[in-house]
């Protein structure tokens, strides 16, 4: 018995995180494959539990919305796990605007209330749009274009699961108003008209 | 712009299904990377939804719990996307026992009640348990050996995400007791008592 | 030697798809990983070659440009091997919208004339844009928005290769404004102007 | 000439370790790939070979077996390179309990003697068993509930490969009752009587 | 009991091959993933047993050894699984000539009798080769040139296995004069002289 | 606003090299996944441009001919996105000698001039050659021998694309002559004559 009992501790003295886990160190610099592993002697339970996702976000915005993100950024333990997590509040009339997450699909489970969600095909530009209500689930290939709208009078919630522990989020009207990118090469590339391009970028910070 | 449209059709007549989606054709052979994808032309916005997991799964059973599965069997949408999902529902004195999940990890988030889950690691055989509540979230890594049962005196309910269109689900009770597997070599390779084999196997319809 | 030739004969006989290329059928259903393999005995050189890009493409349209793609549905020996390629053509003035790839990187590589180029990071919506020559060369990550202008006074021409047979192109404006998105849903999530959407949905062909 | 050989110099000077291997670093952090790459200038051939396997392990221990692995953390020349190999020592009676890789998949070679060993699918709780002889392979899928027992009167011995650099190794009892996961959460989620669990608890060195 | 009994059946009524296995349909077409896979129904343990490598090759043969393949051809059990085996017999002055393996790292273990075995790093056409042993176990990692002789003077036995269901082999002479590409564009590419080449496609069965 | 804004910065403060990029650092030891990531606020456009490849490489050599790489040595801002780049300089009778790529498949595409390219498959050895115009594409599956040579009297320029950051480049008279690999091992493991091999270690520099 004690020689199984060694053998073990010999075989898995370092290996944890290899083969179970591997725990954002998120101060180290990361690698394509994500962030080096935290010594599994210094993980505990609290690294695999996110306790963030009870309380509604504020949205008392122009969106009327509000984004609560469960990325490896800030849950360290999904680091190499291939997932993550965020809540979705939506208050009356509450917009997700256009986005898209180019490193992984996104599932939507609707907790309460009524949302309008879609997405846009790359190949044909066809749109998949659908009202969904509590209980309902939608998924959203990755890399796609995509939103999410309060359908109800009442305040609605979602949970958003995603494919990869960092997805990302671009939101299109931060990636053209929200930045220095001159409003020359931006209505070249969008046609978009110059009076509307100064009128968001103006909204939502940009400059150029 | 005519000519653009055209080319546009030309490269994306036949590709949706790779570079966006891959709605699953179940009857198909399969391959290690999943099922065969219906044509694009065939695919329309219900395929993207699943309507399932708005109601409670029946508890009247002997683990007063349920699964409601939204796995790419269930939810074809969901094929070659990296993620599935599913609902749990724990009546008071609630479990899902004993588990692995051979092909993903999986996120627990808690809609409902109280919840004590738990993991434990391969290395050490160290145990991960806490009890969460409303809106907590717990990772539970690929592969390892993972619980929840029902912490408080009310229904839970929560929802389970997967980083795999068709996670599986090996429950250690099931794979010993409810099968043709010999007691003599299940006893052998388990430490197990006869008379506690012949209990469960008698419980959950194994013979042998 | 007979015997050694024999065994190779056996070992290989039906092996090579799997081992060395996959040819795809186009008209098969394909798969999460991309299209079913042709049987090796009916796989020539040419299936190898792609003779398409030597051409300009016509780019007398509204964007004074043309994408001449060698993706796997033009270029079926691409299947399964990691990448494919295209050609662009920008007369003066010439522009490549706003777009991503849902399924890949893209590398530029400038054959003739300036080309200036961007794309815009999803974290702070940083935007990397920069003027190139002949024989520069531009990587743009996987999923993000990037553009092409022309950035001289004659025709530019560009390849571009992916880290995917079957990349994917979502061009924004085409996405917004080329389909049948209700007016009311896009400006709710676009924060565009009705007089906006409804002008570009008249140029794109767009309905709703 | 002198140029070229001046090129290669420049190309690869330091890039061996991503185009060719990565010799790990044990001490090293490790990220979800594995674990860093020692400098190429320091791998010498020994980092690739493994002696240990030559010898058998010590098979007086309540199993009458041994695991002699090879895994990343004993080799760490198989660091990145999807393999990792191991050597089982059954005495007469020897059994490896059940158990599973959550990491990777796994072979069988027998070298000596007679191996009984079986594995049980987690969708049916489908048993596949068989008694192998010398030279005889059996394939285990990752994360599936797998065990070998001795089934001659001598000596029997396997190597088995891994699709893995550190596949993991969950031994069921070593998970239920070698730590201090509570009596009563065990019994809860395994439907194991008491008296067993106190029992497996005492000889696997469990507490609580 | 009988709801849960229910719910596992259908949850896992056709997605067997997904989440545990997918033994491959050999005269199916397959994909670049592998291939297609038979159904659960269809598949029993022999499926995952392979008794070919018991007996030694036939040496009788210029290179004095023998290859026994247990790959996805011969093997079907192993698609989709991440790795294959095979069987060395290498007779007195056997050899197993320069070659790679395109799709796949190598691990060989000697079972019997003493090799030489080595491979060239892509990099610096650095050299690693050493003297193996019974028991000992090298790595030769994916695609890089390698090559294994006997060392002894009495047969030597080695078990290889590799991180893909088929790795390929590409014999170096095979490559270069077993085939009819034409000597004047091999001696211009190997820079071998015409009289060698000229004698190698003779004895390999080489044209043109 | 200000909260959607905070919100994001908080998301993303240290998330980009996950979601969008990692540029390398090359004195990082790095892992199998590629180099370690630089931080984002590190990161100008520069990262991302390569400006190398506009010139000719020096063809006055044995071969002829010169390669220039962009791979993630060379250039840093590739690593962890699937895709490197090079360029190809034949001069009148320039040839790329016989080589692999034993980390990626290759796109080549004829900037200018004529070049004969061909592959040769590990299963059954057929050879796979054509003559290419300026223009035409042809691919190289993973791991296989190949070649390219000058089919012109001018000079042939190409740009070879790799489905990875770092493919690796193994030149079989390299790895065979250019290096103290013993003559004795040499001959035996290519059935190559003394004469042979000794005058091509003598024109390569090897030794032994």
């Amino acid at each position: 018995m004690l020689l199984i009992v060694f053998l073990f501790a010999l075989i898995f003295s370092s290996s944890s995180h290899a083969a179970d886990f591997c725990v954002a160190k998120l101060k180290g610099a990361g690698s394509p494959a994500g962030y080096s592993c935290r010594m599994p002697s210094r993980v505990t339970v609290d690294d695999f539990v996110f306790t963030g996702l009870g309380v509604a976000g504020n949205t008392t915005n122009i969106i009327n919305a509000a984004v609560t993100p469960a990325f490896v950024q800030q849950f360290p333990g999904v680091n190499g796990l291939g997932l993550s997590i965020a809540r979705l509040d939506l208050a009356p009339a509450g917009v997700i605007p256009m986005h898209t997450h180019p490193g992984g699909s996104e599932l939507l489970y609707v907790v309460e209330g009524k949302i309008t969600a879609g997405f846009i095909s790359s190949s044909a530009n066809v749109v998949y749009v659908k009202t969904l209500g509590k209980g309902d689930v939608m998924v959203f290939p990755r890399g796609l274009l995509h939103f999410q709208v309060n359908a109800g009078e009442n305040n609605a919630v979602g949970v958003v699961s995603f494919s990869d522990p960092d997805p990302g989020l671009q939101i299109t009207d931060f990636a053209f108003f929200a930045n220095d990118l001159s409003s020359e090469l931006l209505e070249k590339t969008t046609f978009l008209d110059d009076a509307q391009v100064k009128k968001l970028k103006k909204v939502l910070g940009g400059t150029g």
